[in-house]
């Protein structure tokens, strides 16, 4: 038999999972009831109508997805891409390149445009391709957290809308962190993750699908290959009819609408506010360090600060340090810049003065400053 | 913005979710860690040694996914069949059905057998159709929640493996409230739930492959359609590599490592003993009442008690009724049975000698007697 686990104090100021604030894991810790209790019933309407103001969308199918993260990206794809549909990938990190595996996954034929990792892709660029390849979905990821980059979204989905497609936007870490406005930018569907800047536990994938992607849906010709995340089955049980699909987590969901009530207290333009002014913080004082950006000047997403590891210090050694000395947990490189970088978390309940301030004064500890 | 939400105590009677001791309640509670914090790899290692305890089994391939019980069976038929594949399913309830719709939308050529709702398949009948159809794979329930008919399963392993198939098993009702022996019973893949006689909440399914299925997985010629419920890459997180894939649902995770505890504190031989007592305890009481078990006589499972609607009592009033004057919570029927069974749940936590009294004294205040 295990012996009861006895968890370390942490600072995650990582890529993910950020800090929980106490009244979500309370709210996690209320007694179970059933998944189709008169009383849970109301708690969904809950979540998806706060899920509505985070989005900054009008979109009736908003819902939580019963997965992480990558459990929404494979839900808007299995659901709006039928096999031998065109799907343009833009890819500059792990989770553009994941978008592309999942999409041929589910039968699409998968067109790749590539920019360097850190960088973001200028417009015309998206827009060239997607006259060349006519696609039915165009995906893009809003901010790579493999890379730190933070992609433009606005004004895209006008020019995809024009040319018929569809555009699909990884929301994963940006949500609750930084504007998406799902309806003001024309994004189809969107899918995210709780584990970010909405800093509830992992487990849970908002996602929004347009009524352009929900026509798409209902005009199906073949069965979505998943049946755990199809859509048209999803939204029987969260919608009025209450169909059983699936028993719903129902801890996590009342974690989600904790978190989501937390958001909406503080009010989405001062979380954004909020999550700027400690990048600027964090950014200022890693200058000071010597220490620099990977990402593209000018586009650093506030709440994922990908910066090279500075000089005189072991990537593993140093990360190990910080969390063993200073509890705090910071996140390694990955993909092309496993080695080369860090991955400097200021998501969600994460973001204050004083992890920043610890942050920088451990970092120059180390540094011998 | 969402009200606070205020929920109602319920005693869980139901199909599942069952009640949630406080203990796995507390444990869901505690500050959130990184999904490669090295405390929490211990603490994944204690789950997967739980879960082989659990399960009976020293499969090396046992883990939670990151799901509910249906993506459970979604991820054995992604992962172990390929497309053209032939799958023999035995249907005699909703679990069944929906193992052969999911098996076809994994590109199976799919096979039904079929017994009424509410009986179990005599061995004999499974045996014939395998040496008719010759498939990849042979799946059935142990415990069909739709209709409470408890399935042997025990034997079928070798005369399946003779033949060269794999055995897949859902056991999302029956593991930790009845013996579910994978490795006696010659089982090649097996998925549950937590939240029915483990007694967490919903949101994992524990799986095992046995070595039979690994290989299978390891000789695949083609991808596995879904990304999400890839064990390729999954087992690698879960295993001596820690290689990323998705972010683990890690407050989910603490809740399932103190769940196993508890029940193996209990042993599964005195928790199988323990619903079985409750079982008859309340079939005792029902026959007093002269309230009918619906599922085959001999084979009623012990946690889930599918039983004709007492006459006098109109289904959903009488359900609402129990859940508001006695906090009670029973299932409606499924399928076939709806409008006509009733599914009551004696599982983990909930299997109490009190339950079972207030539940038979509510019903009997009810029907007036």
């Amino acid at each position: 038999m295990s012996d009861t686990f006895h968890l370390p104090q942490r600072i995650l100021m990582g890529p993910g999972p950020s800090d929980v604030p106490p009244r979500v894991l309370a709210a996690m810790a209320q007694p179970t009831i059933g998944h189709l209790d008169p009383a849970f019933m109301l708690l969904m309407n809950g979540i998806c109508d706060q899920l509505r103001a985070v989005f900054c969308t009008s979109n009736q199918l908003t819902l939580p997805m019963s997965g992480t993260g990558s459990a929404g990206m494979e839900t808007l794809f299995a659901n709006l891409v039928e096999p031998g549909d065109k799907a343009l990938i833009c890819v500059n990190g792990v989770f553009g390149a994941r978008m592309a595996d999942v999409a041929e996954r589910c039968g699409a034929e998968v067109h790749r445009i590539e920019t360097p990792w850190g960088r973001i892709f200028p417009q015309e660029e998206i827009v060239a391709a997607i006259d060349r390849v006519r696609p039915a979905v165009v995906a893009i990821v809003h901010a790579e957290t493999s890379t730190g980059a933070h992609q433009p979204i606005d004004g895209l989905g006008a020019a995809v809308r024009e040319r018929g497609a569809l555009l699909l936007v990884d929301c994963v870490t940006s949500l609750g962190g930084a504007p998406v406005e799902v309806d003001a930018w024309q994004i189809d569907a969107a899918y995210s993750g709780t584990q970010k800047c909405l800093s509830c536990p992992p487990g849970l994938s908002p996602v929004t699908l347009s009524p352009r992607a929900v026509e798409r849906l209902e005009r199906r010709k073949t069965k979505v290959q998943s049946w755990y995340l199809d859509l048209a089955m999803i939204r029987k049980y969260w919608g009025a009819e209450r169909v059983y699909h699936h028993t719903a987590p129902i801890n996590m969901l009342y974690g989600l609408h904790e978190a989501l009530r937390a958001v909406l207290e503080e009010g989405l333009t001062a979380r954004w506010k909020r999550h700027r002014a400690m990048h600027n913080l964090l950014r200022a004082g890693l200058a000071e360090l010597g220490i620099r950006y990977v990402s593209q000047e000018g586009h650093h997403l506030p709440m994922l600060n990908a910066v090279a590891i500075p000089k005189g210090l072991e990537d593993a050694t140093a990360r190990r340090r910080l969390l063993d000395d200073y509890g705090i947990e910071i996140g390694a490189g990955l993909g092309d810049f496993k080695g080369n970088a860090w991955r400097i978390g200021l998501m969600g309940h994460s973001a204050t003065r004083r992890n920043v301030t610890l942050l920088l004064s451990a970092l120059k500890e180390m540094l011998g400053r």
